[in-house]
């Protein structure tokens, strides 16, 4: 596996200094520890949005901070949880005085780290909440995580908690938004090949040529099953279903539906993937509202997609149309 | 090589259906020939703009169609110029009588077709000018070309001319803003891997798991130099360094800085070759105004880069700042 870097080591640092040199007026650097925050923090008044977690996921999180999305990232190494240190030094930075919401992946360690940084910052009296997004119906415990995982939904939540935020919402509203989210989106992935870890090497498992591995995590943790390929339809077909029957979703909702590409994927083919589950949704009565497809929540160069799907109200229809200006979503009005 | 794919003679059919899809306020696609074109074509009295070529590049062209950028865009097979048929038809659907621009790829395919189009769109009392992208500067005459390879700074074409034509300016304006982009950008690009072709299925080169290609095309053509794999600030040393004495770009320019990622290159590593490749501008006394750093002008799942740098004045930046609503470009005021 080739890769465009220098020091494996200094992979995390440079990018966000690339980050910091590409996004000047969206966003600043901090390092030592490090951290991401919109150029204008700390916004007086408003809810401040945290979140974070290991790198390796492009441009989840960082590219997602900005007016209408978050206030601050947090980026751990590659495919390792950020410590404690920088998410309290982000929380500092970014609170305004109306609170924080800390928007956490399930997985052990951001769920550890998270905690002991929203009480210490508690105890400096800065007002914290904490949501925790388990969105992947794939499988229930996994490496690294107990219970469900966080996957691409994130991106969904915050999107629509930060334009909570924007209009004014206090942290209990702002809370609630994304809570309604969380408990409206599920997603689940597939992957055709594996990434590899800089520092490690060598790909993080091995899957044969012909195989892909259903319901696989963003940081190649073993899904379902292995299987032989099999054209695109039936792979969304397969994933697909059981996000659909989780929640489930029932005839007459209104959806979001999010082909998520893994980094690998060439566009032209999760079109190809966002074809056959529109023409799912159709056929289960769902009504298409509104859609995003893209590379939003990447395990580095992994080929595979997630597919997410959020029962949508008109408010989160309105929160998610509400203007975002962040490196990797951004759209006015 | 794995592809989330279903039959490979239908990637580009399902692939535009999945766009119409999911843009259906911001796009229309037409079948039999297949082309895309804004929802709200033609807009009466504003100069329309077509572009189009091979597929495979995505999201050029059909993810910048829309309001600020293209009118319409023609995809012909992965890798194949689309037959002047297609590239007719979507003339006729976005002319508004002010003129059509075409923008044109150095590609013999393209040009060739391009221009009979254009020959028969005039017979038809159709006003047309078309400008042709020639920004590589790894080579001179290539597979496919004669002079230099139309890539990734015919994003920043498209973006810019499209403002022009968005603000009201006529044919010759738009015309002159495009001729004027296309003067000051040059680019070049680098390959880790080779891209496959969905219908070829085999890698289109060979290259050794410790080898770049240095000068790649945008569908693998050979560059000017097979190496071992070097440290990513190495590698935009060798082809920045080209880009910025071809101009030649001067101390005091103003530029744009856009690294490009070939499909399959993590965003990570794009934000480090953007770090180091702003460091060399500013070594060289350039002063970074803009940026873009992504996938958008892509060969597939290729893993690799490209930079462009594109010399600016007060007008090139209004216009790159100018609203623009695509599905892979956006943003508002």
């Amino acid at each position: 596996m080739k890769k465009l870097i220098n020091d494996p080591r200094a992979v995390v640092d440079e990018a966000v200094a690339g980050m910091a040199a590409a996004h000047p007026g969206l966003l600043t650097v901090h390092t030592d520890p490090t951290f991401l925050v919109r150029a204008d923090a700390p916004r007086q008044g408003k809810v401040a949005l945290v979140s974070g977690g290991g790198s390796g996921h492009e441009p989840l999180h960082g590219g997602f901070v900005g007016h209408g999305m978050l206030d601050a990232a947090v980026p751990g190494a590659v495919f390792t949880s950020p410590t404690p240190d920088p998410i309290l030094a982000a929380t500092q930075a970014v609170d305004g005085g109306a609170g924080v919401l800390h928007i956490v992946k399930n997985y052990t360690g951001d769920v550890l780290n998270f905690e002991t940084a929203a009480d210490l910052a508690a105890a400096e009296d800065i007002q914290i909440r904490s949501v925790l997004v388990a969105d992947d119906v794939a499988v229930k415990d996994s490496l690294y995580t107990a219970g469900r995982r966080g996957v691409a939904g994130t991106v969904l939540v915050e999107k629509i908690a930060g334009a909570a935020a924007e209009r004014g919402d206090d942290l209990d509203g702002v809370t609630g938004i994304a809570e309604r989210v969380i408990a409206n989106v599920r997603s689940m992935g597939v992957a055709l090949t594996a990434p590899t870890v800089p520092h490690a090497g060598e790909p993080s498992f091995d899957i044969g040529e012909g195989e892909i591995e259903i319901g696989i995590g963003i940081h190649g943790e073993p899904g379902r099953e292995r299987i032989p390929i099999e054209p695109a339809d039936a792979i969304v077909d397969r994933i697909l279903g059981p996000i659909l029957d989780d929640l489930p979703f029932s005839e007459g909702d209104r959806v979001l539906l999010f082909v998520n590409g893994m980094g690998g994927t060439p566009l032209i083919e999760l079109y190809i993937a966002f074809r056959h589950a529109a023409q799912v949704l159709e056929q289960r009565g769902l009504t298409l509202e509104r859609s995003l497809v893209g590379n939003y929540t990447t395990s580095l160069e992994m080929q595979g997609f997630s597919i997410s799907v959020l029962r949508l109200d008109d408010e989160l229809v309105e929160l998610w149309d509400a203007p975002v200006q962040t490196a990797a979503l951004r759209w006015g009005r």
